[in-house]
This record gives C-alpha cells, sequence and structure tokens, in this order.
C-alpha cells in the first residue's frame, strides 16, 4: 500500500507548490490521519503540526461535530448556488452570522455584506474585480491601480498572485499584472536602518507609500491591500503607528483598503480579527482558512458600506453583478463554517491564543538563546517567526537563503511540523489554537533540538 | 424561520451572479432540500431540476454514499495540502484513478499529470498560468496571448473570466486582460450565411480562426482555448469539421489547445468525456463539476505530455513550481470525487446518457413544434438548448433579450427549472444524467407548459 500509494503520486499527480524533481527524487510526504494538533504519516510516525497545515486548522483536526454537520448537509442538499438569488439555508445563516460576528469583534459596524468563494485566492481576486467595478460605478475609470506590499502574500490566481509580493511566485507567469504596486514590507528587524526607532521606521515605510501615491498619481491609485501581520513573507507584524499612517493616507486620498485576514482572520493573533487588533477600518475583508478550519473549501469576502451602498444604488440600472462561483456558498462548507464557529465559540477557543502565544514566543527565546544562527525571534499570537541568518550580527544571509529549510527538514525529523517560508528566512510556527500547553512545550523541545542537529548543517552553509 | 431567511439573505448576503435590485425586492429562491432529480423549497414545493444546479449535480442530489464517504474522510485526515511534495491518500488516489479514466475514456493516452483546484474558474486561471510558463522555458517568451471564443465561458476570476467571451461578464471590470482575443462561435443557428451549409460554416470559423493568427503573428500565439460543447454561451454543439480544422490550424503554428471540459466532463454529452466524442487533442484539459457532482468543491487540471515533459525536464534547474492553492487536492473533497466515480462505474450512469438527450430533444421538438417563437432546438446529450426569437423566420431577436427569460419564470412555476442564459436568447436543460424516463417526460411536459403560458408576454414582447 505504501509503495503503491508513491507510485501512484509519482506517476499521476502534479503537486501545488513543491518541486517536481524533488518530490520525483524523494517522493510524496504521505499525512493519512490527523487527531487535534497531531498528524500521522503513512508509516504510522506521528507530528506536532506546528503549521496548523497552512495556517488553517486552528480548531484542530478530526471533530466529529464537523463530520457529522458535513455528512447532514450532504444528506439533506448536497449542493446550491447563490446564481440568479437563490440560495439555501447554510449560505444565508453563515452570511448573517459572520457579518454579525465580523461586526462585534473587529469593531467594524462599518460591513455591509457576505460574497462567498472557495479560498483565499478566489477571494482576493474577487475583491479586486469590486475594486475595479467600484471606480467604473463612481465615475472614476482611470483610478484602478492597486498598491500592494513586498513580501505580501495574496494567493496566486493570476490576478490575486499579481496582488502578492514574493518573485519566487511571480517569476515562470510574468507576473505582477500591470497595474500593481508594491512598496516595502514594514519589516522593521531586516529593514530598519542603523539605530532607527521602530516607530521612524514605521513613519518611514508610511512616506513611502506617500512617495508611491504622489509619483503614481492619486487619482489613478485604486486600492491598498495588506495582511494585517503578514504571514508567508515572514510573520512581520506591522511596526507600531504603521496602520495609523497608512490609514490616514488612504483617507486622505480616497484609496480603498484592502485587508487580507485570510491568515489572521479567527483567533490566529490572538483576537478574532486582525482588523480589530490593529483598529483597521478595510472596505473590504477576505477571509478563508480559519473560516472552516480548513475542514472545507470556503472563503468570504466581506463588503464596506463604502462600496455595498454604490453597488446596490446602482444595481437596478447598471444590471446584475455578474461576477461569482459555481460554488459560492457551497451549502456544505457553510455548513461545515457554522458548525466551527458553534465550536471556536462554545469553546472559547480564541480567549487563550494571546497567553499561547506569549509562551510559545517567551519558549522560544530562552531556548534558541544561543543558537549562532538564530537572527530574530518574533510573533503576534500563534503565529510566530524563527529568521536565520549566517550571520546575525552583520544579517548577513545564508547562500540562496539556505539556512531556514536546513532547520525545517531537522525539525520535521524530530516530528514537529514548521513551514519554511519563501521569501524571508523564516520558519513559521503556528500551531492549532487548540494546542494544549504540555504540546506545545513538547513542539517547542523538538523544535529547539531539531535547531541544534541542524548545527554542522548550518555551520558549513554559512562559510559557502 | 420562512421570513427569517429572507430577512438575513437582504441584510447579509452578496449573491453570486444576482441582480442586487430584484434579490432586494423579490427575496431570495431558497432551495431546501433535494434528492435525485428533484429539489425542494423553504415552502415545500418541489421542482425537477433540469438545470442539475449548474450543469454540475450528475449524479442527483442527496446520495448517501457520497455523504458517508465525506464524513469517513473528515474524520480520519479532515485537511492536508499538496505543498513541498505532501499528499494524502485520496489526492492521490484520485489523481490516479482520473488520469487512468480520463486516458481511457476520454482516447488521450497523452495525458501525463493531474492538477487540482476547487473551482472551474481556478482551474483555467491555472492553465493559464502553466501556457506562459511553459512558453517561458522553452524560450519563447513572446508567445503569449490566447484565443478564445466569443460566447466562451471559463469561469470568473480575473483571468478566467478574461478567457471567457460574453461582454455581461465584462463589462464592469475591464475585462477581457490585455493579449485575449476572441474568434466567432462557431453558431451554425445564428451565424451562417443564407444558404451556408454547416461544413462551409464550419469551415469559414476555421478561416477565420486562422486570419486571427496570421494577423497578430503566430510567434504571438500560445494557446487556443475551447469547451467541445459551448455551455453558458448557448449550448453549441461544434459544427462539422470545426475541431479537425482547428486543431490542424494550432498543430501547424505550435499553438497549444486547452480543453475546457467543466460541463462537458463527466458524461453530460453521451459520452465520459468531450474530447473523446469529438476526436480532441488538448494539451490541457480542465475538469470541475460532474467530478464531484458538485458535492464538494474541486476542479482538476490534466496536463498533457508536452506541457509536462517540459516542466518536469526544467524543475531541477528552474526550481519548484510556484502555484497552487490551499486546498489543491483536499482530501475530503477528493473522497468525495471517488465516492462519486464509484456510483458512476457501478450504475453505469453514462451508458444510458445519449438515448436520453435523443429522448429530450425529440419530445422538445415534438412538443414545441407549433411554439411561434422557438427558433432552434438543439444539443449534444443531456445538454440541450430551446433558443427564443421574436421572428424566427427573419432571426430577429426580441428587445432586450427578454423572451427565454419570460419562458424561464413561467417554466419555473411550472415546477420546473431551467436556465435563461446571459447571451444567446436560450433557456438550456441539463438535468441530472440519473433523471428517469419518466421525470423526463414529466419535466418537458412541464416545460411545455409553461412556453405556452409564456404566449401572451412572449407576443406583447415581442412587438416591443
Amino acid at each position: 500500500m505504501t509503495d503503491n500509494l508513491s507510485a501512484k503520486d509519482k506517476r499521476s499527480l502534479f503537486h501545488a507548490v513543491s518541486s517536481i524533481a524533488d518530490t520525483a527524487s524523494s517522493g510524496p510526504f504521505v499525512l493519512s490521519h490527523g487527531k487535534g494538533s497531531t498528524v500521522t504519516d503513512e508509516h504510522g510516525r506521528d507530528y506536532i503540526d506546528m503549521g496548523a497545515g497552512l495556517w488553517c486548522v486552528n480548531i484542530g483536526y478530526g471533530r466529529d461535530e464537523v463530520a457529522d454537520a458535513v455528512a447532514q448537509a450532504t444528506r439533506q442538499l448536497s449542493f446550491q448556488h447563490l446564481f440568479g438569488g437563490a440560495a439555501s439555508a447554510p449560505a444565508i445563516e453563515l452570511a448573517d452570522r459572520l457579518l454579525t460576528l465580523f461586526r462585534e469583534r473587529a469593531n467594524a459596524p462599518h460591513m455591509a455584506r457576505v460574497f462567498f468563494g472557495s479560498s483565499g485566492s478566489d477571494a482576493n481576486d474577487t475583491a479586486y474585480k469590486m475594486v475595479l467595478h467600484y471606480h467604473n460605478l463612481i465615475g472614476k475609470p482611470q483610478k484602478k491601480k492597486v498598491i500592494s506590499r513586498h513580501g505580501a502574500y495574496h494567493g496566486l490566481t493570476y490576478a490575486a498572485g499579481s496582488l502578492t509580493g514574493i518573485p519566487a511566485y511571480h517569476k515562470a507567469f510574468d507576473m505582477p499584472a500591470h497595474g500593481v504596486l508594491h512598496v516595502d514590507a514594514p519589516h522593521y528587524y531586516r529593514g530598519a536602518m542603523a539605530g532607527e526607532s521602530e516607530a521612524d521606521f514605521a513613519a518611514r515605510m508610511v512616506a513611502q507609500l506617500r512617495d508611491t501615491i504622489e509619483r503614481e498619481g492619486p487619482e489613478t491609485i485604486a486600492a491598498f491591500w495588506a495582511e494585517p501581520v503578514m504571514g508567508t513573507g515572514g510573520v512581520i507584524p506591522p511596526p507600531q503607528g504603521y496602520f495609523e499612517g497608512v490609514q490616514q493616507l488612504l483617507a486622505q486620498h480616497d484609496i480603498l483598503f484592502v485587508a487580507d485576514e485570510v491568515i489572521t482572520g479567527f483567533g490566529r493573533t490572538g483576537e478574532w480579527f486582525g482588523t480589530g487588533r490593529y483598529d483597521l477600518k478595510p472596505d473590504i475583508v477576505n477571509l478563508a482558512k480559519g473560516l472552516t478550519s480548513a475542514y472545507q473549501p470556503l472563503s468570504a469576502t466581506i463588503v464596506g458600506d463604502r462600496i455595498w451602498d454604490v453597488l446596490e444604488g446602482a444595481s437596478a440600472q447598471h444590471g446584475a453583478f455578474m461576477h461569482g462561483f459555481t460554488y459560492s456558498g457551497h451549502p456544505v462548507c457553510c455548513a461545515a463554517a457554522l458548525a466551527v464557529l458553534d465550536i471556536m465559540e462554545s469553546e472559547s477557543i480564541v480567549d487563550p491564543v494571546a497567553a499561547k502565544g506569549e509562551r510559545l514566543l517567551a519558549s522560544l527565546k530562552q531556548r534558541l538563546k544561543d543558537h549562532p544562527f538564530v537572527g530574530d525571534i518574533r510573533g503576534a499570537g500563534l503565529m510566530v517567526a524563527i529568521e536565520y541568518l549566517a550571520d546575525p550580527a552583520t544579517k548577513r544571509d545564508f547562500a540562496g537563503m539556505a539556512g531556514h529549510k536546513i532547520v525545517a527538514a531537522h525539525v520535521r525529523e524530530e516530528g514537529v511540523l514548521s513551514r519554511a517560508l519563501p521569501w524571508m528566512p523564516v520558519t513559521s510556527l503556528s500551531p492549532p489554537l487548540v494546542i494544549a500547553d504540555a504540546e506545545l512545550d513538547e513542539a517547542i523541545e523538538r523544535y529547539a533540538k531539531g535547531a541544534e542537529r541542524a548545527l554542522p548543517q548550518l555551520e558549513s552553509a554559512a562559510s559557502a
């Protein structure tokens, strides 16, 4: 069976975001079971999943309540679309519950309606199209450029991938598309000048955005895109004062603000939403991952009243809103999200996240304080980065950014899944929010062991 | 509860592909249950779903085997991605089974690997990116334009929506993107010149494609995109000789062929795949809808060896394939597809489709032969169009293309769901493939009644 799966994989499966050559030579890494914060591979080996899949399995794996809800919804109405005014109870109930939840928990009473898709990528693609549509409707067809940030991750459809600001995702595919600009990531640890305070650094990042807007012409800039905490770019929480300055600038120039909460939503940063935690006033918010804890593919694009009022007001004359997907509001996916929200609320899953995050951060700092290649340890809630440098004193990178990948491989050998990120040399840790303190401590211990075992290889890579 | 759902919908849900104004005034059309070919609305009223959702519920609603498979997969491994060479058994098993099935059933032994996404839109977006990547790798970075067809429907992400060739989906959103061209749809009934034979019409369509390629320069054209039978554009089977001519032209100019089988796949046209039925040799095939009979969001992009060999060969030097989605190969969605394929194969669901389609077509032609506004009735398998004109003799359209929408509304009153399409004035019928003959006859009878009851309104619209 084992050889069989590996052979089938090699001859038939085109992996997402993988090296074809590596998978062909070493075979796939096949996971067979998941329960709580632990996944088990096909050989019966357990791993503490400190990535929560891809930052998404917030309530942990294998909850029977969600399996039951999915089966029940399938038996009742195995599919229903939202086209032409059609709907299903799960889609309606979830839209209403999610809107109420977001308004309350993110201190965002101005949010107006919920649009559904299946992935974070399609949510960002949808938001991009809404931004264009809005500006056509208000008679500003020249206001169409969007500004994102280097290091941003907003998905990988062609439009969403253009908003993404990581060259590794662009080079093969002629991205970014025309009209998508990127400003610097507010990464204080790597971007600050000698002696620059965090507040000064943030002000400089805001000034760069202002310069970009003025250079391009504010009348050409439609929207600014940002993750509250940059995720795939390297777990980069916003420096103090950054979003205040950014939002002032956007307001001044009538530029829409799209908050990508695909990773930060549903408790990841220690509050329900990054929007609330960082006092954001977005016009559009994208959610996915934690929305269903990845039990089902589902995304939501929440639209604020500034946009909704224009679309609603123009509707009779303009005609139908001609965007959406067959699986927008799939009843089974929405039923899964409702079951996940039941669990999150009845078990108060978000409440201990901030404390767990502090514990994780403090333990890592303590445990790795003598590791010669650890440059920085930072995070927000249960979203933590350990950044590796060949020489932390001078912030010199490993050749080919190899260091953090070496660590991640050793950590996996110790029975912990972390992620080696593609832009900054970071291994990220983002466990299920339900992880028990004892599991967290065990994972930290194993991680530290892996990072220590990596030392000979790191030393050799550092001098390469 | 009823008022409650409608009120919640109006205050919270942003419908896909719907009129905001209409939904606000008339409220949502809420479906509550589905079983076999019948769906039931929130007031307990039954409808024969002659749309199969959106051409997708091929095995019918509410099969317990799929609900059981989905629940079991959720309990075992509620999420697993395919990044970095990772995989799950359902994703591997499905890739291998699907590849074998497609090779055999579509007479396409040259297909090489299966890439997964969640929707037809993302599958087309993925294929678009693969086409760009391929031409970069083979050293033809200037060969990037793609040619699609007016009336085509390839989804609605920004890239997929640009491939779509229906202006109603473009106008609000600044689409199509630069570099996407559209040639005429091979719609013989509407496009033929007086006295032109089907073969001559097809040859003229091929000549138009040739002229477009030559005008743009073949060295700039990367790919041609086509649904084997155009769906949303109006159920347009290819005229005799069309794809033979097209494929000769593509081969001559080294232009890739992407077949969008999102609708035609899995039995819809009376054979397993349109690729086999129309003797196509595509380089990429996109599948969704029937892949899971819409029980779960899942799409597949099958890549032929011409592209795969280049990607595989370049992998070690180029680095990882940096495209994919968190939910690519979601184990629960793949488990659903495996259960749906079990049903399709063990119950030989495709076998009677051609005969059912003939029955549907013949009965409609007989029953509607005296309807003064029916211009054409055509189809392929269980994918049928009834096209309405204000004056079929002169092929004059209703003002505002209103006629077929009037019919669809009356048909729904009679307890049948059909679809009023957005480009040609067509109501489409595409029932679940499992529909019993008695249900089919009942649906035809109700449809005809609705079309008759629509007459006074149609007469008034025809003279408007």
